[in-house]
């Protein structure tokens, strides 16, 4: 499985994604799930991808082949909008699933060929966006609402997101909470595993401000988790509020005290 | 869906389940899921489920006809350990889900008739212990290393039991981490809703201690919802560590605040 996560905050967008990448406990390795497509001033993508790795890889390539094209019709270079973008990512998964699907009916495979993607970016003259691309190749967007989108393993890291997310905070704490989302989930989830790749669009920059590769070990990867931690605990033992039969259990034990 | 939790603790032990039952999204129910059986100062079991109700209620009540009869072999008046009383429901399972499957098959029925439960509680002169009875009939314990049991939609609300439940953490505190735990997975899942039931059974005490139905108003668990929301928005916003970039673009903006 895979976890990633996408965020849509009023000053640009956050990227989260874990490199786990498993066919099964005894196959795990460290994939790239997270791909960075600019030409700085003009226009950015990133793309996140949970599903079949051969499949996300098709349309990777296929968008490197295709940006590399002068003569391609459609591009992430020459499309007008973000959602011609999404759609055109869309109709490359649908593509490469159904080259995967017709060679594997050769062999009676039963292997599952779909893959979820992410596309997020900006075209310059446009508001940035965020796409949930499906299997099916269609897609919804973020909005205010619902400012963050996620693929894979995604429960596990969901709470945390629905009570911190919000559209006006700063593309610093998104971050922050994408990293603890993913931490969550890798905390909960064998099949979710470090390093984690983060990437940070600003509003109208037009190119990944920041792109980091954090580790169990990376520092600031390291006092985030030891932060997070610890602060969780202390809210327990010392910021909620007492059950009525805590006060009453503790007076008991004073009575009790004065008696014996 | 349903999701309920069950946490084991040096000083006893801890149940919190929700009550929402649905039959398909307009078909929503408050049922309870937490059921008690006891005799004071002898033996005291808790019992919740999830999966299908009619399975569970099928149980439940052989259950209590079964404690009613004198003559009736094994019942949980007469059981002799914890695990005997384990076995002895997940066998009224199976044949609960045994009938049920038998009846619908005259009708081609592709109703999913499993329940799954969680059964915990102390016997006089034995250590209190919890088990997770699968639809198949076996069982597995809690343990120190594994201190919880989960049935339902557990995923939404494992990151913060894994965090916080350990053995010698206190009632009070677990019971807090399981409201918690549940109020996330109702805040990120319809399927489980309010209602909640909450019950504690202090060990050697034998019987039932704090049984609580807390609702959205309740004072407490409104109390304790404020508290934990505001408290983890206090973390992001003052308690963890700060990206590098961060640092840069604010001493950036101070120098263009003094070049301007």
């Amino acid at each position: 499985m895979t976890y990633c996560v996408a965020i849509k905050v009023d000053d640009g967008l956050v990227f989260a994604s874990d490199t786990r990448t498993s066919a099964g406990v005894d196959d795990v390795r460290t994939y790239n799930k997270l791909h960075i497509f600019e030409t700085t001033g003009e226009r950015v993508f990133a793309i996140q991808s949970a599903g079949n790795l051969a499949t996300t890889q098709s349309v990777i390539n296929q968008i490197k082949r295709d940006m590399a094209d002068p003569m391609a019709p459609v591009n992430l270079n020459n499309v007008r909008h973000m959602y011609d973008a999404a759609e055109y990512v869309g109709n490359l998964s649908v593509r490469a699933q159904q080259d995967s699907a017709a060679l594997g009916q050769l062999r009676n495979s039963t292997v599952d060929y779909r893959t979820t993607l992410i596309l997020g970016g900006q075209i310059l003259g446009e508001e940035p966006a965020l796409y949930l691309i499906y299997p099916e190749g269609n897609c919804i967007a973020a909005s205010q609402d619902m400012p963050y989108l996620q693929v894979g393993e995604s429960k596990y890291g969901k709470p945390i997101l629905d009570r911190i997310i919000r559209s006006y905070i700063s593309l610093a704490d998104a971050a922050r909470c994408a990293l603890v989302s993913l931490d969550s989930t890798m905390k909960s989830n064998l099949t979710v595993g470090p390093p984690l790749d983060l990437a940070i669009i600003l509003k109208d920059g037009l190119r990944v401000e920041h792109k980091q590769r954090l580790d169990l070990d990376t520092p600031y990867y390291a006092s985030l988790k030891k932060a997070w931690g610890e602060q969780l605990e202390r809210i327990f033992r010392e910021a909620l509020p007492k059950f009525e039969w805590e006060n009453l259990g503790a007076s008991r034990q004073n009575q009790n005290q004065q008696l014996f």
